[in-house]
């Protein structure tokens, strides 16, 4: 597989479509984005990286952050005395069926969140990350350096303090969690990190090399093991579930592959086996996902032929 | 009418319904009443105050504090610009048919509370005061104080206190609506004002004087004018329709008089152009209604005929 | 009281909204009606009636049928063993707080319907109606004939016809109801005698002399019983939560009389103890309530300060 | 690969599963089926098959049908005008969130399944199938007798008839989705040609041979051509996300399949490019999955590393 052509005949594709949809607005540092920018980004099995377009430019991982904490709070889970089985029992693993910040689904399940990547779910993971790190968003930080091997790696500063400013939904999905009695550390405490979580800046280049260790089957690029290959098998079906807000299902009817997306433009996706991509575009479609990115995504599944089913 | 004999006879029927039935027992304070307890007062149109059992015992009056915070805000809103229009804007008027603490209809409809007596609506009415008077629960406690003639009507702190400690339920409802624009005031301020309203302490006696302007068509005791009749009306429209939680309908049915009720275990009653009652009896039925307090005013209206039906 | 005067004046105010609002559309039979139609009749508990405008045309009464219904029931269910508390295991009596048709509440409470006017509400009435008549449709005209004094009331074929020709959402209704076990009869017989029952064609005089023995606490006009005082309340006070589709609320908010209404334009209206009211204007607000006819019950109100609060 | 000893493998481990979880009752055809019986077969590409336990006995196939209803559709699409895409317009692909037969996602998204997969969804494909060949269920028969090579797949007569007779919620999905313009023929009809296909009976052999096209990317045995590879590519997909009722998260979590499942206890389970496999245990745990049989997929993917993660 000549990864270099592969991926540049994806983005001769894919750009065309860079531009459509909507760029995210409701925070000030998002919306600054071009809207027009496109970037792809491979990173192989053996750690060998390809890029074209804007693949070295950071921006803002947003949700794509939440495979990463949820990767880290399995890991942790190893050296404490619970396992990863604890947070399973404070989250499930059911796609939502309603939109990715509904607070419906809660109120009739009892404060427990459907999945790990509605911002509920991922209220609870970076509440446990919390408990088991003492410093969830510093906690991240280090281990996305660590995997990228990008150590300037950063939190935006005016991209968490706008989500701040604009935090009202997440805090009534906290409170409305923790009246359930399901978080373990002050509301807004956990607001805070997750907001850091979802600030830090990474390029196409520094996500699929971060993202290397769910195609490894759990082993770092060192070869040293951060997940049972249980573990990273079960992150991949998490993703193709639930990783697209509530166009899973039409995700994996068309590229066939797990995929996290962010509000940011940003999309992680795996061929388990095989190799990890990031695609980055900041337009968005109704659902909010990148047009550009799932259009890149489709036509690398086509060309390869490496769709899981 | 001699109120005399038929509220002891009422107070004969229903005493029997005292102890039935669960005191709430979400907070200690609540929880540390007597369950057997049963008061009963009636305060007609000129003044005259009647009673029987415990009905100068005082209790917490928990939502029957959002009748007259309501009244409140319209009686301020005559001297604002706005009117009392302003607060409908931000307040439906129809009854809830979910639990009274339910987020869900407030997603599916905009942040805007179907009715100022579910807790979301409550909160929307306490912001206004906050706006209009500057310190929401202290201008109610004068009210109050005024209304019954009771000088010596205060907050009880251990409930108040109480309620904060477990108000994530509430503290979701706000920053829900904040996030939909429906907040003036920052969300633990107008939480906290709305604690200290629903702590206040009074008996059936202070609450059956207080709510006579209800029956008096907007008149106070001394002949002012309060709120126009037809604001007067249409608060005991809405506490008809809206007043008994999620059990209106069937109350209208079995009683049919515009009705408040708190988790207290209080309900005030009006029978428009004729009289205010205030019953009391702590125990409450699975919607959070007093059993005895049902029962007597149901036998209220058997011997008087005096449904508005 | 110049009842005559009144209801020329309330005539004078109402009829500039006649023409307002849409006329119903979903059946040609009904959408044939002028949209600027206005009529008013008033029948005191003596039995006079007043009339002004188009009083005397015979309109759809569609769901206004659904209070005669529930009479007709309660008033049967004396002679028999179960008695009137038969028809409420089967129906609650809450306001609904969602669309009139709606099967999300049918789901939630195992197909019990919130409340007899409800359209399901509605079939599980004509279910035990059927049950208990042998003729449900046919038993409501043969009533309505003899508490409205006019023999030639009918059936509307074209408009029960139509009806079933766009009924799959009642169907869905009853099938839904029928798999909880809460149908007593086939699906297409309870259907069929619901469509005949709404294709009932009646004047406001026809309306506001059948609704006499609401007023008269459950008496007919010859003086004999159709209900005890206290069924007659009680419809009465379902009415007023639940009568008037999605805006009960509103209603008793700007009107405060018990009223039903339907989709052909008309509103019946109980003063208790006085007189029932009877208004028609085909042109409907967005949830389904005559536009002028709500006005005039408004200014009714206003005039006569004759609000049941 | 050694299929034989790997599935008897399999069999040890899930057989003492067989027996827990609960039949399904809700017709008498079904629960009269012993609990403890446990079947598995896997058919490879090349069409060898491999059984193990009761493997040969005939089951009701049930909800598996709806795959090869969908795949039949899709097939039939490629010799109308319409194309495979008439069908997706009609019906979605999202993961439903909400029990499987469910009528509040229906009246949220205007009559339109999330699914095909959910019975509403299924109705639909089978109203398409109905309008395509004439006779939905013949068609269906014929395919898979053709599909499986066994002449003798029959309707199982007292089944459809049992169903029949509880058919009152499919019936009222039906004139739902009728009553939103979702159905081109009528709903008896419908109905009844979707009963008489959930009736087929078919052992593990029988429906992991059948299956065969979704592991050779839509290929027949015979090498002609039944689905292009992205149509089999897709209904793998809504398997995956879609095919075990609420459970699909769970499902894709624990196995890493696409698979279907059927309340007969049938699980049909797809290794893209490698093989089909069935199990078969009519236990069923509380979300309408065979018990044994997710137990049996679970170990399978755990011995062979065939998950498609």
């Amino acid at each position: 597989m000549d990864y270099q052509a592969v991926i540049e005949e994806v983005a001769a594709h894919a750009r065309p479509y860079a531009g459509q949809g909507q760029v995210a607005d409701y925070i000030p540092a998002l919306e600054r984005v071009s809207a027009d920018r496109f970037g792809i980004a491979v990173a192989d099995i053996d750690g060998k990286v390809y890029g074209a377009g804007d693949w070295e430019v950071p921006f803002s991982v947003q949700s794509i952050s939440k495979t990463f904490s949820l990767a880290l709070v399995m890991a942790q889970g190893h050296s404490s005395h619970s396992g990863d089985d604890e947070i399973w029992r404070r989250v499930g693993r059911e796609p939502s069926g309603t939109p990715f910040n509904s607070l419906v689904q809660l109120e009739a399940e009892n404060g427990i969140p459907r999945n790990p990547f509605i911002n509920a779910g991922a209220l609870v993971v970076t509440d446990r990350l919390l408990t088991l790190t003492g410093d969830a968003s510093t906690a991240l930080l280090h281990f996305l350096r660590e995997e990228s091997g990008n150590p300037d790696l950063a939190f935006d500063q005016a991209v968490a303090d706008s989500e701040a400013d604009h935090g009202d939904r997440n805090a009534a999905l906290a409170h409305f969690m923790a009246s359930f009695g399901n978080l373990e550390n002050p509301v807004p405490s956990v607001i805070e990190h997750y907001f850091w979580q979802c600030s830090i800046e990474m390029s196409c280049r520094d996500l699929a090399v971060a993202g290397g260790f769910l195609a490894r089957h759990g082993l770092r690029a060192d070869g040293s093991r951060l997940l049972e290959a249980r573990e990273a098998k079960r992150i991949n079906a998490v993703m193709l579930t639930c990783g697209t807000y509530d166009a899973a299902g039409e995700f994996a009817y068309r590229v066939g592959l797990p995929a996290k997306s962010g509000v940011g433009g940003g999309i992680v996706a795996v061929v388990p086996g095989r190799c990890t991509l990031c695609v980055w575009s900041p337009g968005l479609d109704a659902r909010g996902n990148s047009v550009a990115g799932a259009a890149a995504l489709d036509h690398f599944t086509t060309l390869t032929g490496w769709s899981v089913f």
